[in-house]
């Protein structure tokens, strides 16, 4: 028998929703199906999966439903540079070529990627149908898949295409980690860190004694951490849900690690080591502003060294990094604005800096 | 002095907004901007509007506004057949490369086409941002530019892409009617008709009578009937934003004109020209079951005929068209469902006829 965690419940504006933690749902062929056939409302049902999840998860996910629903399937190829609109096009045209209707339910089987593209079909096809999220990575089972944010990228930006759209359940099953590359492991591991340095200072030291138990793949400790994770969340967006304040903490180290990613190219640096190298620039910005001390900083780079984690960004010109940083979407109004560390578990969106300060972080890792 | 109209408030659960009705705003210069400025809360507009429109209205409202603001043009191709992703895409491009954010204003100048594109792009650019309309045809006053619907088609079928996002203000200046062609009047006059029959036959011996006045262009009739319709539309949007019950009425005639212009390839026959010829296909089947008089059919013959709308379909094989049914967004579990007439003036939704009867009234068009 599986071991379940406890649950819990994220609520928005347009619906309640479960986020069901557990273990063994994916290798057990009937299990992860009936978690998620009584959130299933019509009786058409379109998987989207990538080439690599696929193999794994996808035909006893697929032959369990199809008792039920008229089940059919779409592999996308796998990583950050397929997050297009090419990718959205294919999911379209599956619904289309099997005349899928409003009644559809989408199911988004995979990671981060796969969860914002098949929401954000969801989204906009027939102006929103339903969808359910299955989350195959940590990084989607204490981020992406939580909250509603849905998108894809543009050539000259990331998610700058999307919509908010909150999914019937999240399925987050801990076993699906032992497929999971430790790279990627480490990478959701970089946002489980996250809420600790914006909202915890306790969870930062459960997480310095447990994290070699996550890293080698206790699920228990692991369903322990989404939970927690998933829980900040869920309390953030309830307050929050369309990001116009408290929200946009969870981006903390989002606006340095998208100038990261956007530089490299997608699919390069994860989003996950992006974001760690993000955050230890930000909490740099805030130790030179006076906020942390240079022990604190110490701590978090230790932390994310702990993880595998890259603490240093690569070499970008500085004037390249702040132009990319005018395309993120928390500009207001022309200045940069920026969540920095008021004090570990306490993050503050800002633009009451000195811009100097800001080029001397961005110029530490310069070319 | 322009004369203006009585304005109106649209109720959504998002927010509410105006539709101010008015005349002469367009042609003096400031007149436009001014009543769109208060509705623009941040620093940067984009208008988007076609190469027809654009020569007519655009000048003047940029020049206007761009006293108060950083005003861009994006200026798409005029029709139906590019309302699709590569138009969207322009205007995310037109976005990007200014390094637009969350607080920008999309401002729809133009019909249809163009105003369901702006609010899909408004609805999806960094997870949605605000927008205004400022509907330059009958078609658009009256119908899309009221109540939220926004999207683009699939090659597949109409509307297939979109979401729900309702504007800050609409803006209906009856003047701009003085520089659309008679084929559109007439196009605008098919929605105009349709509001009679679903749900006002009192609307309908209004129409009988002053049909004339408004297709010789007299503004404070089509005043009138615009503030009307966006009335009966307002009122609807109120009850079901989201179209699961009473707002799938106001697609009477749509089921059956999707065909025509699917079938046609989009922009061989307008959009209001295919919702006329469908909307008495759809009184023929009522007539079928019983619910409509032959003399009721007549009736809405004669003053679709007296708008100069086609009343008949093109030659379609029943069988395609039953096909292109199947992939309305009407269509649940398989079954298809209609707006049908149970009397003038009012509309339901039904899958409750003999399968025979729809056959025959497509195969009476039939080749």
């Amino acid at each position: 028998m599986p071991l379940f965690h406890d649950g819990l419940t994220v609520h928005t504006q347009s619906h309640d929703y479960p986020i069901v933690i557990t273990e063994n749902t994916a290798i057990d062929n009937n299990s992860m199906a009936k978690q998620v056939a009584p959130y299933i409302s019509g009786r058409q049902v379109l998987i989207v999966t990538n080439e690599t999840v696929a193999p794994l998860y996808l035909s006893a996910l697929e032959e369990a439903l199809t008792e039920q629903f008229t089940v059919r399937v779409c592999v996308l190829p796998d990583g950050e540079q397929y997050k297009n609109q090419a990718s959205i096009n294919q999911i379209y045209d599956a619904l289309m070529a099997d005349h899928f209707n409003r009644d559809v339910t989408l199911i988004a089987l995979g990671g981060g990627v796969i969860g914002d593209m098949t929401g954000f079909a969801a989204a906009s096809f027939m102006r929103g149908v339903n969808f359910i999220q299955i989350p195959t990575t940590l990084l989607s089972q204490v981020d992406s898949s939580v909250g509603g944010k849905t998108g894809i990228n543009h050539p000259q930006g990331k998610n700058m295409i999307g919509a908010f759209w909150q999914p019937q359940m999240v399925l987050a099953d801990m076993s699906t980690l032992k497929t999971l590359p430790a790279r990627e492991l480490s990478a959701g591991l970089a946002e489980v860190i996250k809420y600790a340095l914006i909202m915890d200072e306790a969870f930062l030291t459960w997480l310095e004694e447990n994290l070699p138990a996550m890293m080698a793949l206790d699920l228990a400790v692991l369903g322990e951490a989404v939970k927690r994770c998933c829980q900040y969340k869920a309390d953030v967006v309830a307050q929050d849900e369309r990001e116009s304040g408290v929200r946009a903490l969870l981006n903390f180290g989002h606006t340095f690690g998208h100038v990261i990613e956007t530089h490299q190219g997608y699919g390069n640096w994860l989003h996950g080591e992006a974001v760690a190298a993000g955050m230890l620039q930000a909490a740099e910005l805030s130790q030179k502003i006076g906020w942390l001390t240079v022990e604190e900083v110490a701590r978090i780079k230790r932390i994310l060294t702990l993880a595998n984690l890259p603490t240093t960004a690569p070499p970008i010109d500085t004037q390249t990094a702040l132009n990319l940083m005018g395309h993120d979407k928390k500009v207001k109004q022309g200045q940069i604005r920026l969540i920095l560390l008021k004090s570990l578990g306490k993050a503050v969106l800002t633009d009451d800096f000195d811009a100097q300060l800001l080029t001397e972080v961005l110029s530490q890792q310069s070319v």
